[in-house]
């Protein structure tokens, strides 16, 4: 008699809002051939993932977690996944993949290659997903239900690793778009971390007036959605700030410029005003509606079709930035200003 | 036999997402001495109310839909309030009540002031409250429930009147709140109009990026919360800025400040941002779960026992405001500053 096919064994490290929702996601995709084993520094979390059914098993020792895995996913906050790489390199099983759900890949990606064996294969990911309310108690099988899941592999990355880092990926009903680790960074101070600093100072400057009293007396659901992110794990939104610190005071910048524009506009004639919001209003329920326009994104979002496109693509790219980062990215914000101002 | 006691006219003019709730709210709370009258320049917004069930009639015509009520409810857009004034002036009863739900209020009292026989009562009124989609088929009977109904009278208005609007807000499931005109403008700046702007700042700064196809791919629950008010109504917001630009202006001042304080907060070391997140974490949770600290308001959630104490507190104080405005506003403003900063 044959032997029965071994399931294979996905780790997932860290169980809160992400890691949990990964599990109960994979689960409810009913994958029969894998067990999957969850591990988190905080008991608590493991005990409360095994009730959800988000895990089949937890392991409170990270080094027994991950040997004999194929696939590791790291789901700790930012800060943790240096360390977390450290403790884990020697004990990898060799061809196996490592990923991530940080939301910094600049830092995820220097730090795997200077850590991680040149066996295994790292692919940075970043769910564009998230809830006010986090940790595991928070986690849904449909949390990632067509988001953006970015997609940025290491130069050695193998295909076939890559392959299946996709098909996790759909597992979740996620999206994936492979994006320049540098790129990512950049993208995601504009449009997800410095929106996190703009409703912590919307937040910061109502309470801190003297008025307080009387404006929460007349807040409505603008201001309360607008300072929703201000409620967020502060120890989440320090990672994020601290791997992703000149990306946000550039934007904070923009966003200021911005505002001279707005104060401009408020003060000019009602027929230009009026242009303006309703530009705005139009713009912004086409992108509700329609989404990121999808042409201009069909092609990044599939895979290079051979390793060379993918050098070329990617990698190759993203060794060079990695060097020339600090420089690149101050020539390009320039630039961007330049053509916004002309 | 003794004749049936007529029923009370209530007319709502205009019937979009808040005086169709209001219409709804009113019928939902089981009234039976009244008749709601519904006008609105756009007769199919009147033939949706009726059908909704927010108005028991329609009236095509301002003139007689006010002849003959005791209670005109103005849900207009604050523009169109004086013209509004103007028309139904000479056809209103004595001592009728009339009352609007404009987001501006100085300029409300001013051209009610200038423009409404004094034989009516006036009592200007803002319900914060609100929702991203507008117009009559949005409308909903529980749009006001525990909202903060600012209620601001002309000091002409008999207490009688003023009890029969705080009667309607109860009815509206809301919480009145009495507020000096001047000072609800210089709060609604703060806490509603500039967040509209910033909101509006937020989505364009994003939308004309050379990156937006990009950002916007990678744009998540948070920014679309954040710039959800930019897909209101451009003539309302219109409206709004306009009856409030200095009020806006100062509080995008304020922000552009806040942002300042942020950049420094991102760039000082880890324990002092970290401070700073957490801060505003638990204060925005203590705000979300207990909302405005009670204490300070309940003095002035109460009406004013008798017409002297009303005199003091908000009519003498209105009318002092009304012509020492400009100034007050200005001082007010620096002072709230150096108390900041200090």
């Amino acid at each position: 008699m044959a032997e029965a096919t071994p399931r294979q064994k996905i780790v997932i490290i860290g169980l809160g809002l992400i890691g949990g929702s990964i599990g109960l996601a994979l689960k409810s995709a009913g994958l029969s051939n894998i067990r999957i084993i969850g591990h988190d520094v905080d008991g608590r979390a493991m005990s409360r993932a095994r009730k959800r059914g988000a895990i089949d098993d937890s392991d409170g020792n990270i080094i027994t977690a991950v040997r004999g895995s194929s696939c590791i996913i790291i789901a700790a906050p930012v800060m943790a996944i240096r360390r977390i790489f450290q403790e884990i390199a020697p004990h990898l099983e060799e061809n196996a993949i490592v990923t991530d759900t940080g939301s910094s890949k600049l830092e995820v990606l220097k730090w795997a290659a200077d850590e991680l064996p040149q066996t295994v294969n790292f692919i940075g990911g970043h769910p564009m997903a998230g809830k006010e309310q986090g940790g595991i108690d928070a986690a849904e099988p449909g949390l990632f239900k067509d988001a953006t899941y970015c997609v940025v592999p290491l130069p050695n990355a193998s295909d076939g690793a890559v392959q299946a880092v996709l098909s996790l990926i759909a597992a979740l009903g996620a999206k994936p778009w492979f994006v320049d680790p540098e790129e990512h960074d950049r993208y995601a101070a504009a449009i997800s971390h410095m929106p996190m600093i703009l409703s912590n100072a919307l937040f910061t400057m109502a309470r801190g007036s003297k008025a307080w009293l009387e404006l929460s007396r007349m807040a409505g659901p603008g201001f309360k959605d607008m300072t929703r992110l201000a409620s967020q794990d502060p120890e989440m939104e320090l990672d994020v700030i601290t791997t992703n610190k000149d990306g946000i005071v550039h934007w904070l910048d923009r966003m200021q410029e911005e505002i001279d524009h707005w104060k401009e506009l408020v003060q000019s004639d009602e027929e230009t005003l009026f242009q303006a919001l309703h530009r705005a209003s139009l713009d912004r329920e086409e992108y509700i509606q329609h989404g990121p326009r999808e042409p201009a994104f069909q092609s990044r979002s599939e895979m290079p079709e051979n390793a060379e496109l993918a050098e070329a693509l990617f990698m190759g790219r993203w060794g060079r930035r990695l060097r020339e980062m600090t420089k690149f990215y101050e020539d390009k914000a320039k630039a961007a200003e330049q053509v916004r101002k002309r």
